[in-house]
Formats: C-alpha cells, sequence, structure tokens
C-alpha cells in the first residue's frame, strides 16, 4: 500500500528550514530511498515517494507557516539539481501507475502556483546543477528561476530525445502558456538534450536570471525576501498543526473520522460517505484556530484528499465512486457561512484553498463519479458540491417504505457560486449550466431554499429522481452498467464532458498534455521492448515505427 | 493510393439536389463502395470514401453555388440516417489510419461549421431514421436537427457501450460545448447503446425540434428557406467551376501548376516548394471571377489542401514537411492586397476562408513542419503564413557565394494581422507572440517592410539566421535529427506547442479529444485481440482490464 501520509520528520529527501519569512526547502534525494526496490534514485532523480513528500511540505507551510512569505527551491548537490523522474522506475512502471504518478506530481505542481498566486507564499527556484526533465518542470512551478551561470549548469526536457516521451509534468504547456517563450525556440528546446544555458536560457525566457555560481544563494535569498515583504501573510500569526490522520485501514474500506469508505469489489464500486459536521459552527475566528485540524471543513478536506489518492493508487480497479453524505444540511451551511464571513483571515483562505484543490483533484481522477441524495442527507453548500462533480447523480424523490426519514433535499449556499472554481475558471454550476447565464441567476436567488427532488431535478441539480419503488433497482443498474463498459473509454469521456466551457492552463495540462502523454506512454515507440523506455541506458538504440498518427 | 480528387458525376453514396436557395446532400451509401476490400458499408455506414465525396461537396456548394443558402444533410434510406463510421473498416485499420481518418472527417465537419457561421450557407440536417455515432457526429455539424418523431428515430452515441471507443468525430465536444447539453445527461446519452428519441432528445437538447415523420421533408425545406432567406450570398451571381486539379504523381513527389512535392525517402523528408504568382494581380473584382480557379490564391489553396492529405495518408512515414517558397514576394502583397479589398464579395471571402481552413489543415498535421528563407524566396503576407505556422524555420543571412540573387527578405501584410485565424482563434503573429502584446503592436506598425535574416530572427519572425557557410549543415542536421526521434513523441510535442494561448471547441476537438481517441485506440481494450473492436459482431464479450489508467 502507498500511503500519502508522512511528516518532515520522517522525510527522507527534503529538507525544510526557515530563515524568518523565507523557507527553503532543499533537495537531496536518498539513493536507497525508492518506494519500490529495483532502482537507485541516482542525480537527485525522484519517484512518486519523493513527491508525496514535497507534497506534505506544500501542506505544512501553508497551515503550519503562517510566517512564511516565499519559498525558495534548491538542492543540496553540488553540481546537479534534479535529474528529473526516475527512469528506471518509470520504466518499471505499469501504465495506469504511470498516468497516476503524472497526475499527483501534476497536481503538486499546481498546489505550489497556486500558493503562490493566492496564499501569499511566492515560490521560487535556485537552479544551482543540471536541472534536467521533471527537474526542470518542478522550477517551471515556480514563480522566479535563478539559475547558476558557471558554463555548465543548464536547465534541459531531454524526455523527447532520449526517452520518446513527452515532459510529463506540464512543461511543454508551461513553456508557451506561462513562460511566453516562443513556440518555435521551445521546440528548439525540447528537441536539445543539453539543454539550454547561460545568458541564451534568459534571452529565451527559460529561466528568470543567471547569476554567477558563488552569488546564487545570497542572490535567492535576497529575491525571496523581497517576495515575503509583499506577502499578504501575517507574520505574527502561529500555525496550526497538522495532526496525524485518525484513520482505520481495512480490507475492503477505510474509516476516518468524517468520511468512511466501502468497497464492493463484485460491483467494482466505491462508497464513500461523508457525514456532516456534529456541532454547530464555531462562532468566532479564535474559536477556528483553536480547533484547527479538527476544525470540520479542514479534517474533511484532509480525509477527502487522502482517500482520493489512496483509491486511484491502492484500488486501481475500482472504476466508480459513489458519494453520500450523511448529516444536517444546516450544519453544513452553517460552516459554510463561516467560511465565507472569515475568508480573509489566512487560515480559513488556506482552508477555502485546501477544499478548492481537493475537489478538482476529485475531477481529474479516473473514475466514474456517482452521487446517492438519500433521506438523511446532507449535500448543501459545500458538499453539494460534490453533487455537482460527480458525472451523474440520483436523488430519492419522497420517503423510503416504513421510514419517517423526511425526503431528502439539497440545498444551494452562496460558497456554490464563486469559492472552489473548478479548473477551469468556473463554478461547477457554471461549467454545468454553460451558456444558461439566466438559469444560474435563477439559481442563485434560491440560495437556501431546500429542493426535493423532484424539484432539483427540474433545476437541473440531480440527474435523476425515481421514488423508493425504483431507486434500488435504477441505482443498480447504473452501477452494475458501469463496470461492463471500457475503463479507458470511460476516461476519455469523462475528461471530455466534465469541462464544457473554456480551458485554463491547469485544464491543459491534465486534458491535452496528459492525453498526449498516455497515448505516447502506450505506444511501443517509446513502451514496447525495442522502445526507447525500454532500451535507454542499455546502449541499444531504440527502434522506432516511422509512421506519423 | 488515396485519391482526395473527386466530382459530383463520381460520387457513389452523395446526391446534391437543388431547390433554389436551399441545396439538399442525401446520403445513399453504396455498400459495395467501400476504398477498401474487407467490408461492406451497410446501413449507410461510412469509410474515408464517403467522407471525401461529402467534402467535395462542401467545397462544390461553396464556390459553384453562390445562389445556395442553406443546405440539408439527409438519407435515402427508409427507417436509417447514417450508422457512423463503419466498425470493420476501422477494426481493420491501422492506428495511424484511423487516426488521420478521424482528423479528416472532422475537418470536413468544421468545414461545414465553418460554411454555416462565415459563409452564409447554414447547414440542417433532416434526421429520418437511426442516427447513431458518426452519424449524429455529422448532424451535430450543422446548426438545425430536425427528427422524425416515429417512436423508432433516435440519436445515439452507442461508441462506449459497443465499441469500447469515443465517438472520434467531436461528439463529446460539441454536446456540451457547442449544445450546452448538460454533462450528466449527456454522461447519461453517452453511455445508452440505444440512444434518446421524441421529445426526450428535445428536452436534452440533443435535437431541435421533432416533427411526425410524414412532415419531416416540408418542415425541413420550410425551415432551409428560412435560413436562406437571411443569407448574406447574392441569389443572382455565377458561380465558378472548380475544374480538375492539374497533378502530375512521380514515384517521389507531385507536381502542380503552383506547388511541387520532392521527397527524400532517406532524410524522411517532404520538400514543398510554393510558386508565388508569374503576374501582378488581378486589377478588378470582375477579372477575379473570370480567372476563377486559376486566381493564385485559390488555385494555391486547392493544390495546397490536396497535398496535404494525400501526403498524410500515401506517405505516412515521411515525418518532416519542410517549405520553400520561390517567387516575387511584391506579387504576394499583391494579391494580398487584391484579397483584402474585396472581402465583402462572395467569391473573395470563400477564398480567403478556404486559405484560412488550408493553414488550420496544415497545423493540425502530425507532421514537423519546417521553413527554409532562401534567396530569391517570396515569403510575404499569405505565404508568411506558412513560414510561422513551421515549428522552427532558417533564413538564410547574405547571399549565398557566387550567387548574385539578393539576400531572402520577408514581408508582413495586412493579411497577417486577422486574415487566417489559427483554429485556437488568434492570429499566428498572435498565438507566436502571446502574452506580448506591445510587440504585435511594433509588428503591425512595420507592414510592408522587407526584413532580412538577422531583423527577422530578432523581431522573432524567423528562428535561425546562419549565413552561406554554416546554411547546409545547421539545416540537415536538424533534418536528421528530426528523423531520429520518436514520431508520436513529436506529434504530442508539436499538438502542445503550436497552441498557445485560448482553446476553442476546434482546438478542444483536434487536441484534447483527439489525443484521448488515440490513446484509447492504443490501448489493448479497444484494439487487443480480446478487444471491442475485435470482438464486435463476433458474438463475443470484449475482456477489459479493469485497472483505470
Amino acid at each position: 500500500m502507498i500511503d500519502f501520509q508522512t511528516h518532515p520528520d520522517r522525510y527522507r529527501h527534503w529538507r525544510i528550514t526557515f530563515d524568518g519569512p523565507v523557507a527553503t526547502l532543499t533537495l537531496n534525494v536518498a539513493e536507497d530511498g525508492g518506494l519500490f526496490p529495483g532502482y537507485e534514485l541516482k542525480l537527485n532523480s525522484y519517484d512518486l515517494g519523493v513527491d508525496i513528500e514535497l507534497y506534505d511540505a506544500t501542506q505544512r507551510l501553508r497551515f503550519e507557516h503562517p510566517e512564511v512569505g516565499a519559498v525558495i527551491l534548491t538542492s543540496a548537490r553540488d553540481r546537479v539539481f534534479c535529474a528529473g523522474a526516475n527512469i528506471r522506475a518509470l520504466a518499471a512502471a505499469s501504465h495506469p501507475f504511470k498516468v497516476n504518478f503524472c497526475r499527483f506530481t501534476n497536481e503538486t505542481r499546481i498546489a505550489i502556483e497556486d500558493a503562490s498566486r493566492n496564499s501569499g507564499q511566492t515560490w521560487l527556484t535556485a537552479i544551482n546543477g543540471s536541472c534536467a526533465g521533471g527537474g526542470y518542470e518542478m522550477a517551471l512551478a515556480t514563480e522566479h528561476l535563478l539559475m547558476a551561470d558557471d558554463g555548465s549548469t543548464a536547465v534541459s526536457l531531454p524526455e523527447i530525445p532520449l526517452l520518446a516521451v513527452l515532459p510529463g509534468t506540464g512543461g511543454l504547456t508551461r513553456l508557451v502558456d506561462k513562460r511566453h517563450v516562443r513556440r518555435d525556440l521551445a521546440d528548439a528546446f525540447c528537441t536539445t538534450e543539453e539543454g539550454v544555458r547561460g545568458v541564451r536560457a534568459v534571452e529565451w525566457r527559460l529561466v528568470d536570471e543567471v547569476v554567477p555560481r558563488t552569488k546564487l544563494p545570497a542572490t535567492a535569498r535576497e529575491r525571496a525576501h523581497r517576495f515575503a515583504e509583499s506577502s499578504s501573510r501575517p507574520r505574527d500569526a502561529r500555525g496550526i498543526v497538522l495532526g496525524p490522520l485518525a484513520r482505520r485501514i481495512e480490507p475492503d474500506g477505510i474509516v476516518y473520522p468524517n468520511l468512511k469508505i466501502a468497497i464492493d469489489r463484485q460491483a467494482g464500486a466505491a462508497y464513500v460517505t461523508i457525514y456532516g459536521p456534529d456541532a454547530p459552527a464555531p462562532s468566532s475566528l479564535a474559536e477556528i484556530h483553536a480547533q484547527g485540524d479538527r476544525f470540520w471543513p479542514l479534517a474533511v478536506a484532509r480525509e477527502l484528499d487522502d482517500a482520493i489518492c489512496h483509491l486511484r493508487f491502492n484500488e486501481e480497479t475500482i472504476g466508480t465512486w459513489v458519494f453520500r453524505a450523511e448529516g444536517d444540511a444546516r450544519a453544513v451551511a452553517g460552516h459554510d457561512q463561516t467560511l465565507l464571513e472569515h475568508r480573509k483571515d489566512w487560515l480559513v483562505n488556506e482552508i477555502i484553498l485546501y477544499l478548492k484543490r481537493t475537489l478538482t483533484r476529485l475531477e481529474v481522477t479516473s473514475r466514474s463519479l456517482f452521487a446517492l441524495i438519500e433521506p438523511g442527507s446532507c449535500f448543501a453548500g459545500t458538499l453539494l458540491e460534490l453533487a455537482l462533480a460527480a458525472d451523474r447523480s440520483w436523488m430519492l424523490a419522497g420517503r423510503r417504505e416504513g421510514d419517517e426519514t423526511p425526503p431528502a433535499t439539497i440545498m444551494l449556499t452562496e460558497a456554490n457560486f464563486g469559492l472552489y472554481p473548478m479548473l477551469n475558471g468556473l463554478t461547477r454550476l457554471g461549467t454545468r449550466f454553460f451558456g444558461a447565464d439566466a438559469h444560474l441567476e435563477q439559481l442563485r436567488a434560491r440560495i437556501g431554499d431546500r429542493f426535493e427532488a423532484e424539484a432539483a431535478r427540474e433545476l437541473g441539480l440531480a440527474t435523476f429522481a425515481p421514488d423508493d419503488l425504483d431507486w434500488r433497482d435504477e441505482v443498480r443498474i447504473a452501477i452494475e452498467e458501469r463496470v461492463a463498459f471500457s475503463p479507458d473509454a470511460l476516461t476519455g469521456m469523462e475528461a471530455s464532458l466534465r469541462f464544457a466551457g473554456p480551458e485554463t492552463m491547469e485544464t491543459k495540462i491534465f486534458a491535452r498534455l496528459a492525453a498526449w502523454q498516455n497515448w505516447i506512454f502506450q505506444r511501443p515507440n517509446a513502451a514496447g521492448e525495442a522502445g526507447a523506455l525500454k532500451t535507454y541506458g542499455t546502449g541499444k538504440r531504440a527502434e522506432f515505427d516511422r509512421r506519423r498518427a
């Protein structure tokens, strides 16, 4: 089992140090610290384990260090910054693992950009040695790239000439869309194994500045302190502690305090139940801070985040995730109200951003997402986003026979209208009703109303509204039907239907770029016995089918 | 050899009829008329040959029929509109053929939308029987869908449940982005083999109206005449004739009047030379009409269009296309001036749109595109777009030793600033200098200037500017290097780097959707021995690897 929970005390590959408002994350990969046996993590190359630590660091810097306004990414090695993803690990991995590995690293890069843009924690990179492939892509996720001008340090994306695959972590997209590298220069760069160094790297916009090697650390610190000065984060606040998740892993599920997973292996489905808050929302900001990682919205975000990563990697054949929510809708709405009221507070801002990132993680997951809205459920506001993220939802009309629980209702809150934008920049409602602005306005006027099944269906907020007589069969058939379809076709369909409307750098990375990479990962030219991933390092030349597709 | 040239007299699958300003295209696929042996085109299913005729029809309706303001797409069969792409043909095809087939059909669908939006020729569909898969996707490319309400006629996208592949011609994207079908309903629709009929199809926005079967033809005609009434096309103009292309196919190339292809099989490269006009531009609109298909911009568009299709399908292993332009830049600029001056004329508008479509066809081609700008070349305005579409360009600085030809120059014309938008909606210059608006403004101020190599390089209009001493080696090495890379990796890279900036429905179809489809086409679940494409129709169930990637 791959565990996504870690702590700086247990890091094997990263060191975090602090200098007032500037944190430095130093990469020093333990060669023998690979997540799986069979390869050595040479030259600061990484595997998923290295990235799990990086992800943990981004989270702790946000929540535990409100005083940090800038983060320097650098390497502890003398002549190497980072060689990118470890090729032997990649070549040995299964296709689903490769794809999910790239997905997770992409999410961590986007979380870094989210910190720079929305948390007042600006990341920069001090490239103090060879910076290749995924190493350069990590740097591209930061806002300012400094590089040693020592005649040898270079940035490069050698994947295409060396490995016959694409840079897998957004590099191509960030070159042209984020850094505005001219497309013909980007073409030349991506096909030049040795990369580009010195002044030319600045001219081509590949890095922001080059400085003499001896001056690199001091210059990076100086830039970082300048970024930190303009940060909105409070210097004198106290962070909260992200304590260990109380998690019980069972053969067919996981139990967290606020979330439970039950796996039906026959149906290829995981039932994910989220429990609403068992107490009213805190009445003051101080109380939120005092609750810390027990504050319900944050606790749910952490548990859901962990659950998504767990199911993706450790339950590859479970293709359908069925969401339920149990509890008091008013308590959920009350928590939304509290988040909205205090959103200018650094911690509340972080919690909102974390929920946003977790919901987007759900949507780029290659699983069918269903929601079941039943009597006793609490799909309101923030939790309603789960139903809106789902590929389909069923809402039970009326009561269950012999059950006094009142009929299920759903409720919109202000949180549904902008707190958690999707990766395409729109709200989930905005994407759902793309091109129907008037309907969106009508929905906004009905914030706080409780809709029963038929009303929810008519408003387009639930897909189907069967009554108790039809419920069981209709839901069962839909789940069984899903398991009969090709998992690949479903993945391609879901990635297409979930994102109507505009595209952003992020959606380009997860759909356009990742889809090309998936294709290439599957092609004999890369992954076949004579393909470049297999022949790399053997001295043999890869054999290519030269037909262009 | 697959020939993309045809004529209504030779059509085997379509019939065009005229009723004043309304044309009707009736599909009646000849079962024994497949492009290749081994399958029958039953139930109005299509292969590439059927689509080549459809493409020819779209072109002739534009150029030969200025009086036509609306086009009805329908079927000659009693209970079937179109069953989509022929599965046996698809299953038997090589991966590169599959991908290029989808690419071409996508381009034809987009050409139909271009006619509706920009040519005053609005397409609509009268669905008079089962309309499945690619058949429905063809209908989705039209602006108004009428369906017979007869209890059996349905629209469907059964690819995912039946074949484990995606609808391959933009269907998923058009559902949510063009027709604004709600994503959860789209999910239900795309996983329902039998599709949706009657009123529900209207409620789900899958079609625009349903009418009793007996009233379908008359209603379609009525709607078409109404569309035609608001068309900008002249009722009393005379069309021009698109005569047969004068084309000589040789073992290693093709010679057209204005374009020559020479293939270097060793280098995997096709050298495409375009000849500038050999006479000044016509001085009047009447003269343009009199020249008809000999008018240089139209002649070049037709030849380039044919050349692209030919090279894609008939020369699959030629991975690099190297563009040259020979002639007088001033004559090219003069023709640009003429196009701009008369752009409100229906014919000139059609020529501009055709050049636009042909340039976009070039950019979604999975080949490396290089441009060589040498003394004697005429990369000005419209032809400069070829160099701007290229992945890299080389411009020779100064003269060639022992050659009195003056140094190469390039020239911007007004045509470079909006006449030929890319599929992303930006100009090629706007995409190239995405995020650098001030530079774009500077370039606009220099329309008509002639830039030599170094100036062009500094302005970012040429990638490299070697002198005669370095030219031969530098260009040779770049071409040789390209042939050593994985064709798949290059395709993925080029598709990513060519389209900085915004995305449109069209770029989503060619990159996001097509990349997922390519991946799925390569996955064992679809294409393997036990995959759904292979087991279809055998009575056997496909076996799926259930791991989600």
